[in-house]
C-alpha cells in the first residue's frame, strides 16, 4: 500500500541490542586511553558547571516546584496491593497493570486502549488533590476525547511504521485529562499538550514483553508530570502538535487534521469504546461467544461428537495453535478457546492458566474442534455446528460478537467480567463495594471510596 | 535532498494544540448526552478490574519493585540548591538544568549534547548506591558511547524529521550508563536498553521553551527507570533497537547499522564531544574568538574606529540583529557578540543580560562592527580587521574558533566557564573545592564530595 512506502523493514539488522548490551555490561573498568579517560572528565566537570550556572532559572523553578508534588512519597494507592508510592509511581504501575493481561479497552477504529493513560494518570492525581468524582469523569472523557481523536489523526499510518498508539497518545490524552482536573486555563492546557508531545512511548515490537503494559503507564506517568509542570510555569511550543517538527508530522506520515476538531464536543470518542470480553486476540472472540451461547442452551463436552467451525482466513494465521502446551501458547489456539467457551462458559484470564489448558476434559474437546477458512466470514463473525453424539446438529452464526460496537457488553457482564479479575485479589464483598464506588462515580464527592475499596 | 522526502512538513496545519487546549479547558461539566456520561463510568470500571486483576503479576512486581527505589524521598542533590528530592526526580531537574542555557557540550558528528542524559542520570543514581567515583567515569563514558552511536547509524535523517536527537537517543545512553552502574549483566543490560528504547523524548519544534532541556532530563529520568525495572527483572524485547518495528526502524529513514558496532571498544565517542566556550549560538563564536584575542593584544574599545569582519553566511542569516532589545535577542547579535568579547574577552551567560546590552559602553562599540559575507570563510573561521582611531590596522584570521574538535578549551578555559557559570550560584572557593572533586571523580570513592560541594 502507498502508506507503507515510506516504512523502512530491514528483517536483516544485526542484532546490536545484544551487541551493544554486551559492550556495556563487559568492557573492561577503565578500558581506554589517559586521553579518553581526561575527556571523561572534562565532560562531567562542563555538564556540572551547566547544571549549577542555571540552578536559579525559571526552568529550574518550575520543574522542581512539579516534582515536589511528589511528596510525601506515600501518597497515592496501588490498585490491589497494600503499598502505597507517590502520584507518578501510582500512575505508572497502575497503567502496567491495567494492560498486563491485555484485557483492557480498545477504540476499534485506532486500536487504542484508551483507559490505560488517562485513567491511571487521573486515579492517582485524584487521591492527591481531592478532586470530586464529577471532575474526574469529565477529565477522562476530555483526556481519551484527545488521545483517540489524535488517533483517528494518524491512524493507521503511524501504528504501521511501528508506534503503540496507545502510548504514543496516551500520554498527551493524560495531559489533557489532568489539565482538566488541576483546573488549567487554556493557554496553560495548552503548554501541559505541548510538554507531553515531547514525549509519545510504545513500540510494537516490545509486544508479547512486559514493555507492551509498560506504554499506557510511561504514558499516564509523563501525562501527569506534563500537566503539573504547566501548572507550575513550565513552557511549551504552542504548536507542538501541529508545527512542520511538532508531534504529528514527526511521528506519522498521515495528518488528517480534520479529525482533532470535526464535531469537537458533540461528538466524543468515548461513546465508541469497546471492551473486551475474553482474554485473548479479539479474532478468537466470535468462536467463543458461539460455544458459551451453546453452552446456554445446556450443551455439554461430553454431548459434543464435534464442532465445525467457519472462521475469518486471520484465526487460523494468528491463532491456529491445535496443542498448545501453556496458558500463554493457548492465548493463540481457536480449539482451546473453543473448548473453554463451551466448558466454563467464559474466557478470562482464569481459563488461560497452565492448569485448565492441561484439563483432560479441556483436551478433549479441543481435539474435537474443526476449524476452516472461509472467506465470507467477516472478523467479528463465526459459523459453529456442533455435531452431537446423539446424532442431532446445532447451527449458529454469530452475526457480531460479544464486546464489539454493535453488540457491547452489558453492564452485568462487565460486572461478571470484573468479579472474575478481582475476586482473586480482594474477595467478592468488597470487589461488590468498589464495583458500587465506580458507578457513583459522578456523583462522589471524590475517589475515597474506590481507593479504599481497591488498596489490598 | 532525497532523504527528505520521506518528511512530511505542512506549515498550513489548523492550530489544533490551541484549539484542543480550548476545548479540554473550557468544555462544561458533564457536556453530553446521558450514554457518554454511562459509557465513561463502564470505562473507569473496566479499566479498574483490569488493573485489580493483575496486581500479582510479575510485571507489577517488578516496576513497583523499581519504583519503590525511589523511597525515601529526599534522597539525591539538586545541583546548585539546597532541595533534596528523590532520585528520579533529580536526574529530571539537573539534565533540565544542564541544557538551560545551552551552554553544554556537543558531539558535533550529531549534534547531540551528550552529558545531559547521562551524567544527569549517574550522578542521582551513584548518590544513592553509593558507587565508586571510578564506576561512575566508567558508565559515563559507555553510556555516552551507545547514544552517540546510535546517533551516528541515524543521523541526519533522524534529526532532520524533527527529532530533538540529545533526548531520542539519550534515555538509552542513559540506561546504559546507570544499567553499567548497577552491575547488571548482559541479559539485563539488553533489558534496559529495550525498555529505554520505547521511550524517545524531544521534539525539535520545542526550541525557545523550557521544553528543549526538558527533552535531557526526561531523558536521564526515563533512561534511570529503565535500569531500575530491568535490575528488577522486567523485561522488554531483546531486538527492540534493530526489529523492523524497534526504536532504530520507527524513528529514523537512515540505519547505518554499522555505525553501532565499528571498532566497538576502540574508539569512544567521548573523545569527539566539545564544549561551548560562548554562551550563544555556535556561528558567532569565531567572531567573539577573534575579538578577544585582540583584546589580550591590548585592543580596548575607546582605541576602535570600525570592526570589519567576513563571515559565512550563516552567521548574519541567523545572528545578524543589529541592535538587540535585550540578552535573549543578543543571543543573535554577530554586532553585540564581538563587542562583549572585545570588551569583556568572553560572552558567558553574563555578557547576555539585559544590563550588559544595554551598556552604552558595549552599544557604541557593536555600531562600530561592519559584518559582511564570504562564502570563502568555513563555519568555524572569522577574518576580522580592526581599524583603530590613531589609524593603525590590525587583521587576525580565525582558522578554527575556540571549543572546535580542532582546537579544544584547554582545561584551564573550562575551569574559567566553570567559575563564569558557578561562581554567582555558590560562591567561588566552594566552586574551587567543586573543580577539584570533578578532577579527582575517577579516582574518588564516590560522589560524595561532588554533591556535597555541588548542593547549595
Amino acid at each position: 500500500m502507498a502508506r507503507n512506502t515510506t516504512i523502512s523493514a530491514d528483517p536483516n539488522a544485526p542484532p546490536i541490542t545484544r551487541i551493544l548490551a554486551d559492550f556495556v555490561a563487559t568492557h573492561p573498568s577503565r578500558g581506554w586511553s589517559d586521553a579518553v579517560e581526561h575527556e571523561a572528565h572534562r565532560t562531567f566537570l562542563n555538564w556540572l558547571g551547566c547544571a549549577v550556572g542555571a540552578a536559579r532559572h525559571e526552568s529550574v523553578r518550575a520543574s522542581l516546584a512539579a516534582v515536589q508534588m511528589l511528596q510525601p512519597a506515600a501518597q497515592a494507592t496501588v490498585l490491589g496491593r497494600a503499598e502505597r508510592v507517590d502520584m507518578a509511581s501510582a500512575a505508572l504501575v497502575n497503567g502496567i497493570a491495567s494492560h498486563t493481561f491485555d484485557f483492557d479497552d480498545t477504540h476499534l477504529k485506532t486500536v487504542i486502549h484508551p483507559a490505560g493513560p488517562v485513567a491511571s494518570a487521573l486515579l492517582a492525581l485524584a487521591e492527591v488533590t481531592g478532586a470530586s468524582g464529577r471532575a474526574v469523569i469529565d477529565a477522562l472523557v476530555l483526556g481519551i476525547d484527545v488521545s483517540c481523536r489524535l488517533g483517528n489523526l494518524m491512524y493507521p499510518d503511524h501504528y504501521d511504521r511501528g508506534w503503540h498508539i496507545t502510548g504514543s497518545t496516551g500520554s498527551i490524552g493524560a495531559a489533557a485529562g489532568c489539565a482538566r482536573l488541576l483546573g488549567l486555563d487554556p493557554a496553560r492546557t495548552a503548554m501541559a499538550l505541548g510538554i507531553a508531545a515531547s514525549q509519545p512511548v510504545g513500540l510494537r515490537e516490545q509486544f508479547g514483553t512486559m514493555t507492551k503494559p509498560l506504554h499506557p503507564g510511561a504514558a499516564a506517568r509523563a501525562g501527569l508530570m506534563s500537566a503539573l509542570m504547566a501548572q507550575h510555569g513550565f513552557t511549551a511550543s504552542a504548536r507542538a502538535l501541529e508545527a512542520p517538527r511538532g508531534y504529528v508530522q514527526v511521528v506519522s506520515t498521515k495528518a488528517d487534521w480534520r479529525e482533532a476538531t470535526e464535531a469537537l464536543g458533540e461528538r466524543f470518542e468515548i461513546s465508541l469504546n469497546t471492551y473486551k470480553p475474553f482474554a485473548c486476540g479479539i479474532v478468537v472472540h466470535p468462536g467463543i461467544d458461539a460455544c458459551a451461547q451453546l453452552r446456554e442452551q445446556g450443551v455439554r463436552a461430553e454431548d459434543i461428537e464435534r464442532l465445525e467451525l467457519k472462521v475469518h482466513p486471520l484465526v487460523l494465521e494468528l491463532c491456529g495453535k491445535a496443542e498448545p502446551a501453556d496458558g500463554l501458547a493457548a492465548k493463540f489456539s481457536i480449539y482451546h478457546a473453543c473448548a473453554v467457551g463451551l466448558i466454563h462458559g467464559r474466557a478470562g484470564e482464569g481459563e488461560f492458566s497452565d492448569a485448565v489448558v492441561n484439563d483432560p476434559q479441556v483436551v478433549a474437546l479441543r481435539r474435537k474442534v474443526r476449524a476452516t477458512v472461509d472467506t465470507a466470514i467477516a472478523e467479528d463473525q463465526a459459523d459453529v455446528r456442533a455435531v452431537l453424539r446423539d446424532g442431532r446438529e446445532l447451527h449458529l452464526f454469530i452475526e457480531h460478537a460479544i464486546g464489539s460496537v454493535d453488540r457491547p457488553m452489558s453492564d452485568a457482564a462487565l460486572e461478571a467480567k470484573f468479579h472474575g479479575q478481582a475476586d482473586p485479589v480482594l474477595g467478592a464483598s468488597r470487589v461488590q463495594a468498589l464495583i458500587q464506588a465506580c458507578w457513583g462515580l459522578g456523583g462522589a464527592s471524590g475517589v475515597g471510596a474506590v481507593v479504599q475499596a481497591a488498596g489490598a
